[in-house]
């Protein structure tokens, strides 16, 4: 919790409802996601063994790619993809967003252990185009995009945009990652399927805990070659770990009840950016959500929009945010993430709360 | 499983007892780590919160340091230990056992992440004796000491030698790393605490699931400022998982439940080498364990020894062990960590099963 203000935590604690996640992230959580599995299914072991092999095989199906790779970490995974795209392509550099979580939350792993240096594409606003592609001076062995950018409110290119980077770089030999974090949340605003546009990838990293709600773990996926050779880095990094069966089972059982449901989560995103944006001194990015997610912006120091919130929370009983980031010293923002709690607010409370924000905000700025 | 045997494993897993180990690693395991704890408990989050803090906090008074950090992996944990000490003395080299975890079961990650040369001390037969540090020629940051050095059946250092060493270390700047995979079962035989061993070196990992049985996991554990900087790897490595607690409530609960028989575990592995030395063209390494683990060495070629324990277990039920290793073209070895599961076995049912070995050695070499 960055930035913690422990009266809106409070607050938030208290309310009956809250708008973003799946539930709780509690011990119920562990005892739920393994209540229904066979006591006797053996644990994996150090990456073999049924739990693990079958459930990679699912996600290389699921992705459209020979194989997959079962990593307790996106972090891991990533800075592995990009060291075998590296050492394939004997470059040690590569091209990403300024804001990528490589570059941004991982304290320069991939500098420190791998010593990759990075070309920083499009500016702190926007995602990467095609035409930053085009212009890159540099040569790198590989470039990342990361869908949806989850640190500009979770923005998309457009799918031509995609499928015109993805062309040039195998024409120039530049092997592309996909960062799906958040893949299963933006299938509905792409129609496509997460075949389809891991198609347009070299190698694919996805994140099982966040639409898809597991405890924690990652799949990196492409092709055999690349994956046997991610084993061995997993192993370097530490992350193949005798049993990494809690999070399987939770990942598998959590992936068939969600990822049917990334339709209904977009449309709730949409909904509700839709309400916040006609509340007094707020707007979401984007404007109009392309996956489950947004930022709510507000034109106040962080610390009035906390008492905004925390008096909100109090007297409606719906949960908008534990916190709220700084953006400037008279702005700021929070971010939502729609899982399965949005569906359990009934929609005249939730509106009622949100014209209370409206016209909290309202007074604040009187 | 290493050069697995199909006929042995079938016929171990139909045994009704196993001298080795606390149980099956299955989902069982993992419902019942859980089912007493308190579903509204919250998961740790990013290496933060209630399970995690407290459960290193517990860690870090029982080894006697002023801080612990939990790692999902031994490998991560040591990696980072050693890197820390490198980064501080302003050496890149450290040393240890030529059969260290780092330097056969690791895909040499400390050389190929960090970028840290290796001296190795002592021979493959033996453990690390001071004559071995004080002949060293090269100057390292640290040097990592593996108690009980597993690759040769776990046999240890005397106590006064061990005192020795970090002396001589501490005397030349020297940093002692700890090995501690097996820390809670040599304590028996040194008969000292966690603590007073630990004191004797700068920095210490133990393992959460091998004599504690949790699922995975591990602890790190030293000064303050060498544990945040521990934090700030484990990032960089990917090993800061969103949430750990599976891990860590298991290691908690099992620690709990077992640290206090470490000494039940060592006399069981006494009397269980004294049974396999009476067997013909059997014997132990050590002769005498000196925790719960030794190995078992067969004069005859690895194919053989695996059909004779797999006639043992068919007709006794008893299982010895699911795998046998090659030494050479006539010898092989297996390994036994004794755990719960030894307690179990009706003693006369066991020594008739071991009765049994040695009079199918002796058929064997007609």
């Amino acid at each position: 919790m960055k930035n913690g203000n422990h009266s809106l935590l409070e607050a938030f604690n208290n309310t009956t409802y809250q708008v973003s996640g799946h539930g709780k992230r509690n011990v119920q959580v562990l005892k739920d996601a393994f209540d229904d599995a066979d006591g006797n299914m053996n644990s994996d072991m150090y990456g073999n063994g049924k739990p693990i092999e079958e459930f990679q095989e699912k996600m290389a199906k699921y992705l459209g790619k020979p194989s997959a790779v079962f990593f307790p970490s996106g972090t891991m995974a990533q800075q592995i993809a990009l060291r075998i795209w590296c050492d394939r392509i004997g470059i040690k550099k590569v091209a990403y967003h300024p804001l990528s979580h490589l570059e941004i939350h991982e304290q320069d792993g991939l500098k420190q252990l791998h010593h990759i240096e990075t070309v920083l594409l499009a500016d702190k606003e926007r995602t990467i185009e095609l035409e930053d592609v085009l212009n890159m001076k540099e040569d790198v062995a590989c470039v990342l995009l990361e869908l949806p950018q989850r640190e500009i409110g979770g923005q998309l290119p457009t799918y031509e945009d995609l499928e015109a980077i993805s062309a040039h770089c195998r024409a120039k030999g530049i092997k592309l990652h996909l960062d799906g974090a958040r893949l299963f949340e933006i299938l509905p605003y792409y129609r496509k399927t997460a075949s389809e546009i891991c198609g347009l990838f070299d190698s694919v990293y996805v994140s099982l805990y966040k639409g898809i709600g597991g405890i924690a773990g990652a799949i990196l996926a492409g092709d055999e070659d690349f994956t046997s050779e991610s084993k061995i880095w997993k192993r370097r990094h530490g992350g193949d770990l005798i049993s990494l069966y809690p999070y399987i089972l939770s990942a598998d059982k959590y992936f068939d009840q969600r990822v049917s449901k990334m339709d209904t989560y977009y449309e709730g995103a949409k909904e509700l950016a839709e309400l916040f944006n006609e509340c007094h001194a707020i707007s979401t990015k984007p404007s109009i959500p392309v996956s489950n997610m947004f930022h709510v912006h507000a034109d106040m120091p962080k610390e009035r929009f906390e008492s905004a919130l925390t008096s909100v929370h109090e007297q409606s009983g719906i949960g908008i945010s534990p916190y709220v980031n700084s953006t400037s010293d008279t702005a700021c923002y929070l971010e939502i993430s729609i899982g399965d709690r949005y569906e359990a607010i009934p929609k005249a409370e939730l509106k009622k709360a949100l014209r209370l924000l409206d016209e909290t905000m309202k007074k604040l700025f009187r």
